[in-house]
């Protein structure tokens, strides 16, 4: 079965929650898959709810989780580059029938890698493997190399009522 | 915690897959979820998967998942009309902190039912229950009464290469 690249864009909700969906969707047809998580760090509520798949599906952070409320540091772009090269390994070696990128639309935007990377890594991949890329701002270059893209488009959002991240919800 | 509604709309993929990924979420958070789909019928990847958590969420069908190739049928009406009598007692007895009625939107849409009949199942919810309604074409009184609306827009898909739905991605 060819494998295909999916990116989730755009400004919505359920960019991560869709790739989350697609996870445990592939885990259902006993598929084995693997979520890198740029730039989040720190246990959201899939995490706890994914350890019951943890033979089929495993999740890893590259990130700190809070540059986003200032300026991003070496450090952010260390961890986002080593992530990078990780992905590569475990999309290389076919292990894997889908790999998520979780965030690496934001990743790429604020240049901790080159799009380019990113794009000699999904093209080289074995061709069975399914990639799904996820985060606001795709660059244009992703778009372009998709199979499928969907942008979640915000029409309306309760963060605006003030509504703050809820456990089980946002996170 | 109160409880928000929310909408997942438009003719991109990741709708359903993104409430699934809602109820991974919520389940990882200890929260108890209810699945109510319309119109589908028949055993998805996803409900394979979510046998793990069957101790949190609880996923029913209310559709013959056939019409759609044809003419909808009183079959189909009465399977929706009743479904939607379960969903409002489900939401009601405040038992599920969680209530996703999967594809409620085109069961509005080919007059299945009434949203009127819809609006005042979610106007009249326990104030703690969240509920996360999806399928194309949203009725825009749901969107107004929603708090969150996303927008899934297809921006490129690969069905139009002629790829099928393939077990563990797209169902």
């Amino acid at each position: 079965m060819k494998g295909y690249v999916h990116v989730y864009t755009g400004d919505g909700k359920g960019k991560t929650t869709a790739a989350i969906g697609l996870a445990i969707r592939a885990a259902g047809a006993g598929r084995k898959v693997f979520i890198g998580q740029f730039l989040k760090s720190g246990e959201y509520s899939e995490h706890k709810a994914l350890e019951r798949f943890s033979d089929l599906i495993e999740i890893k952070q590259y990130g700190r989780g809070c540059f986003i409320y200032g300026a991003p540091e070496d450090e952010d772009i260390k961890a986002a580059r080593e992530g990078l090269n990780e992905v590569r390994d475990i999309i290389n070696s076919g292990e894997y029938d889908l790999v998520i990128l979780d965030e690496a639309n934001i990743a790429v935007y604020y240049k901790f890698f080159e799009v380019s990377k990113l794009l000699d890594i999904v093209r080289s991949r074995p061709e069975h493997v399914e990639i799904v890329i996820t985060g606001r701002m795709a660059d244009q270059s992703l778009i372009d190399e998709a199979d499928l893209v969907t942008e979640m488009k915000e029409i309306k959002h309760y963060y605006k009522k003030g509504v703050i991240a809820r456990p089980g919800i946002e996170r």
